[in-house]
């Protein structure tokens, strides 16, 4: 089921645009409804244009979860690189997943919807970065950077925060503040509920 | 689009039959591939008494994710009854919902469907769970119980954690501690990530 690796600079582009017609109308209208159809009428390209690329619906699909996937951790990794310590990587990478859920709404769909259509994928692609995002907060632990705590949990516990509030706050929001939310859910990543304390 | 409702106590045993073959047949099949012969066929029924009760598969799916908004509502309401306070109200809550996604993973399942089948379903359960749960944290934070902070935010960051938890260790462990990981997330949420303090 390996995806048609394009060999030419042309190849590739057509491809790309293939992808973001794709994540666009799979996006939009679901999996089941959005037909190879619909994807190559978006880019202006001839139906069997797809199949010299993919080899069927469920093959973008599993690509595009991949490559959300990459873009993601890429985009997460480039975010908290200049953080000074772990707690402030855990707001500057919250901030950058709302604004990631901002701009590419579409690839985020796809990604739940994977739960679906394509559990393995789906499980891939959390899996992979729970454990990536767990050594992150091993290691500020080992540090004195944050408080112990088993990292497996925290690291689940902290996505699905994102998720939840890049669905309430992002997809369904008229006006998203990316700013004020991220620093709302940050105090109280960083402080917890319980009265007392830093506040 | 209103369900048919039975008019005697063995039309509601009937519907209630229903009901839970629908649940478990398009938790395990998802709603797509799941047809109203095989839900008849898991409860032994007639394909004709499906219609007696229902409307359609689409309509069977609502009532789905509406029964699963009230039971959970009622199910956390009764967990955190006895709570002296917020915090411990919060444990309570995340432990019990932890329990009802290992109860009825189905029921889970069918929710985080509704995303996509039924979006105005999805919309309302979650919109309406987050607004009663603000509505509580609000009330804690005006006494002095938990620290101040936007309570609409800190709802969905808690359902999300809590559903993201239940994804990873509920309905994806081969045995489900959830002492362990009511114990370690709630750690997090009341006294968060940073250092010192009442660790």
């Amino acid at each position: 089921m390996a995806t048609r690796a394009p060999k030419t600079k042309r190849g590739t582009a057509r491809r790309e645009t293939l992808l973001r017609s794709a994540e666009r109308v799979i996006g939009e209208k679901g999996f089941a409804a959005a037909s190879i159809a619909d994807i190559t009428r978006d880019c202006g390209a001839a139906l069997g244009t797809f199949y010299i690329y993919f080899t069927s619906k469920e093959d973008v699909f599993r690509e595009l979860v991949g490559m959300m996937g990459s873009l993601t951790r890429r985009m997460m990794t480039e975010a908290v690189q200049d953080a000074p310590n772990r707690l402030e990587a855990e707001r500057l990478g919250l901030r950058a997943f709302l604004a990631f859920v901002a701009e590419r709404p579409s690839l985020y769909r796809i990604v739940e919807e994977a739960r679906f259509v394509d559990p393995d994928a789906y499980r891939a692609y959390f899996t992979g970065f729970a454990s990536a995002y767990a050594t992150h907060l091993e290691k500020a632990v080992a540090k004195g950077d944050i408080r112990p705590g088993d990292a497996e949990v925290r690291a689940w516990a902290l996505m699905g925060m994102a998720k939840s509030l890049g669905d309430r706050f992002v997809m369904a929001a008229e006006k998203p503040d990316l700013d004020r939310v991220t620093d709302e859910a940050f105090a109280m990543i960083r402080d917890g509920l319980a009265p007392g304390g830093a506040a």
